[in-house]
Formats: C-alpha cells, structure tokens, sequence
C-alpha cells in the first residue's frame, strides 16, 4: 500500500507470491482479513472496526486523478466489507505536497455525505515516489 | 480540523453550510457523531471508541499556546462525549517542528493525569500554515 | 516512546519518577495500561484492541538495527498482551528517510506471519535525533 518504490527490488518469484496470496481471505478468532500479501492485508476486521489504507491503483496521475481513484478504491473496499462511506470512523491523510489540500478538499467535500464525515486529519508526509495522497482508513462494519 | 489554509478558498455559501452544520449530530446503527460538517466530525464514536482531532483554535499563537489549546479542547471533548482524560487510549501528536517538543512535553506531562498515560507517537509533519501542532485522538467512552 | 531527545532535559527526579512508574499497571473500566510513564504508557488496551508505540530501544544502531529491535520490541509486547504478531490489525511506519524502506521491507515480509499480515501505511516524518524508525501498531487482543 506504500513504499512501492521498493516493491521493484523484489525478485519476481515474491511478486507472483504477492499476487497470488492477493486474493487470499484468512480468519482468526475474531480476525478477519481481506486481500492478503506477505506485506499487508487491504483490510482487516476486527471487533466490528475495519482497518485499511488506499494509495492510487495508478500513480502516474497528478493530484487530482489520484485523489479521485483513492475515494473511489475506499467505496469499492467497503462494499467488499458490506460497509459504506457513511459509515466511516477516521481518515488520515498524508499528502506529498499540503498545497494539494486545495485539490483534494473539493473531491473530499463532495465526496463525504452529508451528515457522515469521519474525524480527519490531514498532514505533509514523505510518500513513496509518484504517490501524491495516501488515506488511511478506519470505518465501522456490521 | 486540518488543511485550514484552504477553507480560505470556499465560497462563504459553503463556509456558512460548515457553520450551520456544525452543531449537527447523527446517529447511524451504532456510529455517533458529534459536530459534523461536509469536511470532518468532532468527533466519532463506534464500539464505545471515540475518534477526534484537534489544531489550535486560535492559530495566531505559538507552540506554547497552541498547545495548551488544543489539551483544553481535548478536555472540553471528552466532556462532550460524557469521558474524560484518564480514558485516553492513543494520541498521535504531528509537530510542525519537532524542536517543539521541548515546549510540548513539560505541558503534556502535566496534563496527564498520573497512571492514566496513553500509547503516544509524536513525529514531526507539514501542518496547514501557522499551525504549530496536531493530535489525533482516540480515547474510550462509556 | 518519541520525542527522546527532550527526555535529556528533564531533570533526574522526573526520571526517576518515570522509571519508578515503568512496571506499573491501572484498570479504569475496562482499559488495562502497562508500563505507564507521566508521558505515556507502554500499551494500553480496550475493547479487545490494543495500542503501543515502539522505537529502538537503541537508537545508536543503523536502520538495520533498529528495524530488527522494534520488531523484537513488538513480538515482546504483543507477548506481554497475550497476544502474538498473528493479531496484528494496523501498523502505521514512520521513516526518517523513505529510502530505508529498502532496509525495512525485507525485514518486514520475513518478520510477517504468511496470512496474517496488518493493514500497513508507511511514510516519511520527522523523528527524534537518531531515530530511524518508529511503529504504531493496533492488535487484537484476547
């Protein structure tokens, strides 16, 4: 989901083993897990909370096209949770550059729905190169 | 509650709807929020978890009074949500420079009430011009 | 767990007075802290879930280093929580320098039980003088 840069350092054998665990589910006890690699899962549940995080699928586009393809990839992973945008918790967001506030605020505003907003905050951090927006989630599930 | 900079570029039609909003609460299943606008909540509450974040609310003053601010609204939060200081589980402090943690520690340590520390993080981050600090929080309510 | 640079100023009673708390224990409700310090606890837990922060106890190590302590610091943990690195839920990875992912993320995927891995975030932020690496982890706890 991040410090992709260095996914490129990894001999191609541990790729096909990223992508075939991809769509690997995994439950223990209370635990369960969605999209599992030997790096990360693309979200885990637990006591009814769900944890994930969303860089753009495709990083070669600016701010704006990233932006609109994390919001989009959160709507796919709740609804692969049985959850949906209303029911988010809290949204970390990490942009590459914080004058790109003034491109995702917009997207964001429109995209929340009304009455639904999360706590969030949003900072300046260091991504991995090309990644412009990481958001990381935390929604309620039933 | 971040990326205040651009609130600057919303038209006062939609500055006045983040107003209006802002007294609203909601409840969806078992998610509760408090002070919701089309950008953020207050505050979220799930599975007797609450999740906010707080900035100065007068960023004009530096890290001393910022600081003391934004513990002051974390009080005033916890009072809201019918919870208070000793029942912080996580606080994940952005400092603009991370120099400030000489000012933000003697503050902190004394706002903690003793035997009652939460995990805690604190690294230094971009924050929205003249913001000196933010904390993420997340804390248990009854 | 951050901002260790301040800890040098403060005075050597405050020390002793954090070291004196170190092994202490508190349940308010249904929160259990361990290792609580005036400034933070070593983990604190609630509604199964638990919070902790780690950085190298040795921070005069490269990021090999420090990466391999905070991962043994997180094994310890989770095994004091009764709980093991199977229960990760979310780990978010502060970086000094995103380059070291190439340290990290080898060390991670062997560290990482296949099946179990958490959702992951990881960026660049500052640290304290002569961190490398800092983790914030959530895990489920029995």
């Amino acid at each position: 989901m991040d410090c992709r840069d260095v996914e490129l350092e990894i001999n191609s054998d541990a790729l096909q083993d990223l992508e075939q665990s991809w769509t690997g589910a995994e439950m223990t006890d209370s635990i369960e897990r969605i999209g599992v690699t030997r790096r990360w899962s693309d979200a885990v549940i637990h006591a009814e909370t769900a944890y994930f995080v969303e860089v753009a699928d495709d990083p070669s586009q600016p701010t704006h096209g990233q932006v609109t393809q994390v919001l989009d990839q959160i709507d796919a992973r709740l609804r692969q949770l049985g959850s949906d945008r209303t029911r988010l918790l809290q949204v970390l967001i990490y942009l590459a550059d914080l004058g790109d506030a003034a491109v995702l605020n917009p997207l964001w505003d429109e995209w929340v729905p009304a009455g639904h907003a999360p706590a969030r905050a949003c900072v300046q951090a260091g991504l991995a190169p090309g990644y412009r927006v990481e958001m990381v989630v935390t929604a309620a599930v039933p």
